[in-house]
């Protein structure tokens, strides 16, 4: 008979519960460390909020007896020694930094999942074959710095202490200065860079409302989608809005909202995963009595196939361009940022399925529309990422939820996950 | 034989070119005192600049022979005395204040070419039957303080003291205040209601492309449009970017965008004299990957009919109501400023139509679309306006410009129609 943590509906209920309870400690206990007033957490890179939690997980880390350490950017990790001191580790784990006024969710999840997993599989299994590692990554979300991925992208060799020298935050305290404040950088412990681990796999909050309008637990990401952004600027003529009659103007506003509606109607008909969103605009005068003469504003498209979304910001220029000609309009357009897709390990993928369909869990396929750590991590190792529902969608604010017995559900899956690659040695 | 201020072709060349030269004269004058380091006229209600200007225009009436004289709110009037004791006045003018950055002509030009008609006629035929006046209007623009039209609301009685009480500048400068250290206020002299003024006759830039696109000299005015200004907030849902699908979006600037578009076209369907301009819109959170949750945006709508007006800002509010529903998104309308159309003295309109066919001067009735201190003599006394001709519809820019040919040809309609209605005693 097939070995699992749980064997029988019965088991599976208990665990869940008792995942329920102790993930919400978890996440209660991390949220309380960096409050900020509106009612968020506002855990930013190397502030004091920031280096208090990582110390006090490292703490609870060596309390579930795993050896602690941390890199020289700050990323924390807690090992559990497998009997195979040569076969690479299994890493989970995710960010402990937050956006402004975020929520007690988003990256904090990863951390407890991976911690709560590691913990019981430990106690009730012992040492395992193959090691298994908890990494509380120092940053992902680019909040403080104009820097994403600090942590992940420091172990994958993405990252280095050269992309940081210039920067500063808002307050126009220095990156390195910010870091070596809380005890980190270059010489002040282990390398960063590593090259022993043979899988990562992040649990994290779906930050979309997809798994709990269609009623599922689970989602495993297929791909992390590709990201482009492009600012354009049309530019007509201000005129007085009411000595110029209708057929003189050239009106910015209005060439602009075509183009949305012609942006819409394309990113419906090709359907999902691609989503563009105009999320940014700016009028100019920006005046009630004056016919606008130029606006800017952004564009962000993702895909999960790269030659798609190539496809379609070549269509947006096209017709974009000609939208505004058949105005008289002038019209900028300028990519600024650019993510390819990253597809996550297929072998991972189908594990997860099994999992899932051994468990009893309901589960689908889907895009991250999102970036995460994950799609660092593939360019290193095999990697997978699995997402529990949002309530209606809502992150990087403080309504940000998600029900307890979906975290568990969530907490449930990655545990089998690591037990048969950690314990039964199923192969990568 | 028919009298005029020019007899034959020769005779009119002569005064234009007479003209021509002098009004640039006065504007480039007036320009001089109070010039913003933009290259632009920034002359505020009782400001230094504003002040010097007014009591240099004194000295300037005087010098012409005109008997001046400042009302309690410090309107300047420049008096050719009657030989009639009891007619009414006939006046002519326009306001002395300028937006912030403004231009040399809007306002100044109503001035100059009253001053110049004025001189003319007195140097050239002596004491007129009825008392002709000028006015240079101490404000109309609402540029300071948030009150347009005090110069002429005073003299008619829209505009009274108290009203201004509680008002205060970007600086925090009480209204009463500035117009005391200027010597102006209650009590301070003559009263500006006035009781004896038999027509208003105001000549100003069109502020529009209208004349110089379809090459014609003159407009004569028909009516001022009404306007009505609307605010909407159209309430959606702000959402992540990458991780909402497009069908599960309340996108609020993908549902303004289709309003615009609604808009535009039953603009056009109308047809002219309305116009309607989304001039001021503003996203929220604005942030190149969150979708729009919330878009606040204003209508400004005219006309000259205020039935068709109403009839308009009604199917308005029916379709964007609609629209946004369809959407699921929440929509909340509301008017905050409302000005009749006011038609101009139908007389005043006849002789000034009259007086360009028999001087060969081209021209055509139009609206106004643009609000004047004409709008306020109307409520007291028959009133006209005449257009000239603005580059590019250029207005409230250093770029405002007149050809000095098309401002000489408006000071010799000005100066015939003044010379029928004070010399030939036609009948208004």
């Amino acid at each position: 008979m097939e070995r699992s943590v749980c064997l029988s509906p019965q088991e599976k209920e208990q665990l869940l519960s008792y995942f329920e309870t102790q993930v919400m400690q978890v996440l209660n206990w991390l949220a309380a460390f960096s409050p900020d007033e509106e009612g968020g957490i506002t855990r930013l890179l190397y502030t004091e909020g920031w280096l208090e939690t990582q110390l006090a997980l490292a703490e609870k880390m060596a309390g579930c007896g795993l050896k602690t350490e941390f890199d020289h950017v700050g990323n924390l990790f807690g090992k559990l020694q497998g009997e195979d001191l040569d076969a690479p580790s299994i890493i989970t784990g995710s960010h402990i930094d937050t956006v402004v006024q975020g929520g007690m969710y988003d990256g904090a999840y990863g951390i407890a999942a991976g911690l709560l997993a590691l913990d019981y599989l430990q106690r009730q299994f012992g040492k395992p074959k193959r090691t298994l590692e908890i990494v509380s990554l120092c940053e992902e979300e680019g909040s403080r710095f104009p820097m994403a991925y600090w942590g992940s992208g420091s172990i994958v060799g993405k990252r280095n202490f050269e992309q940081i020298v210039h920067l500063q935050d808002s307050y126009e305290v220095f990156f390195a200065d910010a870091m070596q404040r809380c005890g980190f950088g270059e010489g002040t412990g282990r390398d960063s860079r590593r090259s022993d681990i043979g899988a990562f796999i992040e649990v994290h909050i779906e930050q979309g409302a997809v798994l709990e309008k269609e009623g599922i637990a689970i989602g495993v990401v297929d791909t992390i989608a590709g990201q482009r952004r492009l600012k354009f600027e049309v530019i007509g003529e201000a005129n007085h809005a009411g000595t110029t009659p209708m057929h003189m103007r050239r009106d910015a506003l209005e060439g602009v909202s075509v183009m949305i509606q012609a942006l819409r109607q394309e990113a419906v008909r090709i359907g999902a995963p691609l989503v563009a969103t105009v999320g940014r605009l700016q009028v100019q005068p920006n005046v009630p009595n004056v016919v606008p003469g130029k606006v800017v504003f952004t564009l962000d498209a993702r895909h999960d196939d790269e030659q798609a979304l190539d496809s379609f910001c070549q269509w947006v220029m096209k017709e974009f361009t000609s939208l505004a000609a058949q105005r008289q309009l002038a019209i900028h357009g300028t990519e600024w940022f650019r993510e390819e897709p990253v597809p996550m390990n297929d072998k991972l993928k189908k594990k997860m399925d099994d999992v899932c369909g051994k468990l009893a869990i309901s589960s689908k396929r889907m895009v991250s529309g999102a970036g995460h750590d994950a799609q660092m991590f593939e360019h290193l190792c095999p990697t997978a990422m699995l997402f529990v529902p949002s309530r209606s969608g809502i992150s990087h604010s403080p309504e940000e939820y998600t029900e307890p017995r979906d975290l568990a559900v969530g907490v449930l899956v990655l545990t089998e996950l690591l037990y048969r690659l950690g314990y039964e040695g199923e192969e990568l």
